[in-house]
């Protein structure tokens, strides 16, 4: 196991809020950080010691990229295969292409988790109105009809009440592939920030609970209303997760809560906006648990010290802002973009609500 | 009052950690930072959206630095007066330049003190023999004999344990204007980290007690030793120095504690060392407190959920960095410097020892 010394430099692909957090995490612990983005005057560049602006499919770009950097993490899933491919062979990629794989298609997903035990809502595969239909026969409405790639934030999805609802469903689906994935009868979702480091260690945060608003996250509230033995579930099936993929970093795992237990929605092999409390919560926020464990550094704990509820300010939320900076207790993040556009992430706050026991 | 928007762009003199660290928190809240900074590759480089590394004798640079910032701050005192007085015409400097004229000169501070009725140490001006003589006679031994301007950290400062000193004390000036301090009986050292907002509200973080060796602050604990009167007396003092400067920003103000009461140290117009601790014990730490005035945002209310204690990591301090980062409730700051010096100021921890009541 080699630690990267101080001054080395991190590689970061994909230049949004997470990446503008995780920069600013990894300046923290002495480290430079190159971002590789598309997009022009992304939000990590304002805290970042390099940038690169190129496309994924630039392969001198993505080159110098990965010869100038030590180690290649990434704040997004959806990377281009070909790139990856590209990268892999020229510095050590973490978290590795077998977490990208299962997590950037749906389907994947579903079966790792159901081999591990782990219980996920009823689904089956749709490429043709026949498959959904047989998909509706077995798996029941009311289901949801996903993409099994490139759906976040409530896109690509169309909700099935009764059969009815089928062809408009897959017309929503544009032709690509789908799962359809029966609805869970939950009372709340919460959702479990784990790390683990390059040796091999785990630490996991206290599982928030999630409110989502037009499929959008709206807040993360810690703690979750969970059993003890709900929240120590919660736990051991995220280190599940993490070491049958032999991971190196932070990964976002929500949660159904059911009176049945607890059934696992989906994985991120990233740094996750319901992470975002542990910034004004804990000693090692999930961003620098994060650069911790790729540049193989020993983690954080994950103790917390406070009770907090993350917002995000959505597009107009920002209006707003005012009265979050007169709030008592309460941390305002923003994340320098310009433009607040409808149902754009434009900043998050953390309202401290009470110590931790 | 004009209160800066998301976008704005704010201007600091000066480009080391404590730019460093005012950079991250402007860029936390929706700002772009741009640098000011003679010296090559500076630490606040890698997080701040634009440096300029030219010399503050360079007109055309501070002109062009100046007319690309919305607002002018500064991380050290110790600005050339010419530079200031070209920059003021451009754009606002905050903290004012009455703040910055009495704290780079011991005498003037100490007089600025004195006159508003706060008790400071004996003291008399010195330029010459004869007037080291009288000033002997006056103050008493033991005494300290410091430049009256750009001393830090311990540096331009002589010991006079009895007369017989002065002369080798009079030679470490070098031929600079002096002043004799004369020793003060105490028992410990705290600083107030105070902020007086574009709207004249002041809000102050709880005291801490600091610790130095060889003239470099070493550890500042968080509560410090004070009785509740005390602690009500150090922030009322701070704020009545805010108020007499009508001042803008985040000020450090240096407190004796003795069996007499409180005698005033020294102040430093910026943010200060002794307040790296409420990165980790506060939601709106001294760097945004600091942002937030100079912007003419609400302050933080200063109020702390932790006991923190910090360490500064000096020179070699960085080799026991792998025993600080496996620490539990231990923050890592390091500052991105290259060189491990000795004496050189290369991160800190914050060590969360426990909840605040």
């Amino acid at each position: 196991m080699s630690n990267l010394l101080p001054g080395a430099v991190i590689g970061i692909l994909g230049g949004g809020q997470l990446g503008r957090m995780l920069s600013v995490a990894a300046a923290r612990l002495g480290y430079r950080v190159h971002i590789f983005e598309p997009g022009a005057h992304p939000p990590a560049g304002d805290v970042a010691h390099m940038v690169t602006c190129a496309p994924y499919d630039d392969v001198a770009a993505l080159t110098a990229f990965a010869q100038s950097v030590d180690v290649i993490t990434y704040e997004f899933e959806n990377i281009p295969t070909a790139a990856l491919d590209l990268l892999e062979t020229l510095r050590p990629l973490r978290p590795n292409r077998r977490a990208l794989a299962i997590s950037q298609d749906r389907l994947t997903e579903k079966a790792f988790l159901a081999e591990l035990g782990l219980a996920v809502a009823p689904y089956a595969p749709v490429k043709t109105a026949a498959d959904l239909e047989a998909a509706i026969a077995t798996v029941g409405t009311p289901a949801i009809l996903k993409t099994t790639r490139l759906g976040y934030d409530g896109k690509g999805q169309a909700r099935i009440m009764s059969a009815a609802d089928a062809p408009a469903a897959l017309a929503a689906m544009n032709g690509a592939d789908a799962v359809l994935e029966g609805f869970i009868d939950f009372t709340h979702e919460v959702s479990v920030i784990a790390a683990r480091g390059l040796d091999g260690s785990v630490a996991a945060y206290d599982p928030g609970q999630n409110v989502h608003l037009a499929g959008i996250l709206h807040t993360t509230t810690i703690p979750a209303k969970l059993t003890p033995s709900q929240r120590t579930d919660a736990v051991l099936l995220a280190a599940r997760i993490l070491n049958a993929l032999d991971y190196v970093g932070v990964m976002g795992v929500e949660l159904f809560v059911t009176p049945k237990g607890l059934i696992v929605n989906e994985i991120a092999p990233r740094v996750h906006n319901s992470g975002h409390w542990t910034q004004n919560g804990c000693a090692v926020d999930q961003f620098e648990q994060h650069i911790r464990a790729v540049a193989g550094l020993p983690l954080g704990d994950g103790s917390r010290f406070a009770d907090v509820v993350m917002e995000n300010l959505i597009g107009d939320d920002i209006a707003r802002l005012p009265a979050f900076l007169a709030e008592r207790n309460t941390a305002v993040h923003m994340y320098g973009k310009p433009d607040a556009r409808a149902g754009r992430k434009m900043g998050h706050i953390n309202r401290i609500t009470g110590r931790a026991p």
